[in-house]
């Protein structure tokens, strides 16, 4: 048998495409430059004079802070930039009770969004908000509780109620993955900021110029007061956003009251509002969330979420803005929790995200 | 004027040379997998039944653990595993008040172990240690107290007395390095528990399988531990260890109290201390550790910590053991840190680490 040029070529076409899946599975991921840095915080100097002779040696009996400084409230950032990159970073930023974490490998061990991003050669940025993770360093003190509540988590999390899974919920079944996901839980380190969060993530875009912020839960708010901030925030994907919505002054809906609690908008002024029409913005929200009152306080806080989040989109849209709210189980895809981007179909969820980066021209 | 192919291969010989060094600098690292996960721990479940609908809303003044569990005192770790990958792996273990940090950027910006060894196709697992950093969910509470002490760990760290810098230090001058390395400083999440860290660091290496510890300053003795554990650990690499040298019972040699403490060994049973005896290992100290008594307690500390490793290395290898101190200004590397490896000189400094890995033949 002969085969001329163009039959080799075709062959190897067809070689090569064979493997294709497996292979772009077990692709190399190139990095040109990846490392790590504290941005923003503050000094704080205790009054006096330090006494190195005195006070020199680590002896809790004999500490003294006199004329020292404490350097802390700062973010922590890891960075990795792939071979090729796009033009905008995607800097992930974790909910309450999570850090940086929450981007990385899933709790049943596949790929999350730092590296499936990567693959697509976005420069990553994960955060660890101020007071939290490997940004522990406070100027405040604090105590920690260590108090068990996975439960209560496993149920506003939305992987079910009490210990039973939801049905079709896309969480692995393997008990390791359970093992894996209440281990990321992680306390906070003294009170939570927003103040101090939002401008230490703020001093971040000012570091690194224009990007893409993508938030999950709690940082959904601080995402939104981050954006009126610094105008080099050029899109926003928010996971799942619960609080801290922005509505301008005079406009702020009514508050939300649900089974545990209640949900309350925040004012502005209509110059820092209108900020938040000059971008792009997407929002997701999983399964099981009611459309109605229920009396289970886990699914309850989601749909009051949802429910703001939808007004905070037609606020935005009637004045210019370019806010999509996508609830998953309306297009179909089922199962999802509180945490899609982690979830056992992450693969599609990202997809969604990246098809809509596309439409919006924010992946150059 | 007329070029041969001959003539054309060596100018573009010399042109690529000529480019060799930035190039270097700037060569990608090709990542064949990275991710993360927690290892160890333990898990404590508080009596009674956990009632989703009484105590399932995120509200403190309602919460209950009746019946929750609580998943903490894992070690977490990122690991990165380089194209061609060397068969040992590199597990890198941080010091006192310190994190995974440790290893990443060096404060001054350039580029630390993680990448230095990557880049020589080490596999690289960096660990925080349990109640530390990313795993800061511990089973035991705690209190933080977040008072400034940057300066009592200047002088530790022998940057110099005070805010004085150690002439011919080798720390950058620019302020922005001084504030990155107080910011990489961070609090205790509960008790320091030694038990708790070295099994945690000992289930890594059950999960990981045979690799080369690398340990600084207060892993140093909990490295020697967790060697006793697992047989997994076929090398260590430590970094100024400063505490926790074990002995044969029955050879513990005197305390050594220095100005503003005291240095105790450690007394274990002789089937566990021989155990030391089987692996290769590597000490390192810097600059500025005096010989004799000085008033200065930040100098003191380390001055009984390289008396008690060259006691601990004659001790080790008058059994068959294979220990090596290198106090580095005795080969002529001066103005060393108690962190060589992020020191202004760190590329010299792995130098020395890559030759000694050869030498032992554990760079396959």
């Amino acid at each position: 048998m002969k085969y001329n040029r163009y039959t080799l070529v075709v062959l190897a076409t067809i070689i090569l495409s064979s493997f294709s899946v497996d292979a772009q599975k077990k692709q190399a991921i190139v990095i040109q430059d990846q490392g790590s840095f504290a941005v923003g915080g503050s000094v704080v100097t205790a009054p006096g004079t330090f006494d190195p002779i005195k006070h020199g040696a680590f002896n809790p009996a004999n500490q003294s802070s006199e004329g020292q400084t404490l350097h802390g409230d700062h973010a922590y950032v890891f960075y990795q930039i792939p071979d090729k990159a796009r033009k905008l970073p995607l800097v992930m930023w974790h909910g309450y009770g999570q850090f940086s974490k929450t981007w990385e490998t899933t709790p049943d061990g596949r790929e999350g969004y730092q590296n499936i991003f990567l693959r697509q050669r976005f420069p990553v940025y994960l955060i660890d908000q101020p007071r939290r993770g490997r940004a522990a360093r406070g100027t405040v003190g604090g105590t920690i509780a260590a108090a068990p509540e996975d439960q209560l988590w496993f149920g506003i999390f939305r992987l079910g109620v009490g210990n039973e899974f939801y049905p079709g919920v896309q969480f692995s079944k393997d008990p390791e993955a359970l093992n894996q996901y209440f281990r990321q839980m992680t306390p906070n380190i003294g009170p939570i900021d927003i103040e101090v969060n939002t401008k230490a993530v703020s001093a971040l875009f000012d570091k690194i110029g224009e990007g893409i912020l993508v938030t999950h839960s709690h940082s959904g708010g601080q995402g939104w007061m981050t954006a009126v901030k610094n105008k080099n925030i050029k899109a926003i994907v928010s996971y799942e956003p619960a609080s801290n919505f922005l509505f301008p002054e005079g406009q702020v809906p009514e508050t939300i009251t649900y089974a545990g609690g209640s949900l309350r908008a925040v004012g502005v002024p209509m110059a820092d509002f209108m900020k938040l029409t000059k971008i792009p913005i997407v929002i997701y929200y999983g399964d099981n969330i009611p459309s109605q009152p229920v009396e289970n306080p886990g699914q309850e806080q989601w749909r009051a979420a949802l429910t703001m989040a939808k007004r905070w989109a037609e606020t935005v849209n009637k004045l210019g803005g370019d806010v999509t709210v996508v609830h998953l189980p309306e297009i179909g895809i089922k199962g999802n929790t509180h945490f899609p981007f982690s979830d056992l179909n992450n693969v599609e969820i990202a997809g969604l995200m990246s098809n809509w980066l596309k439409d919006k021209g924010l992946d150059k």
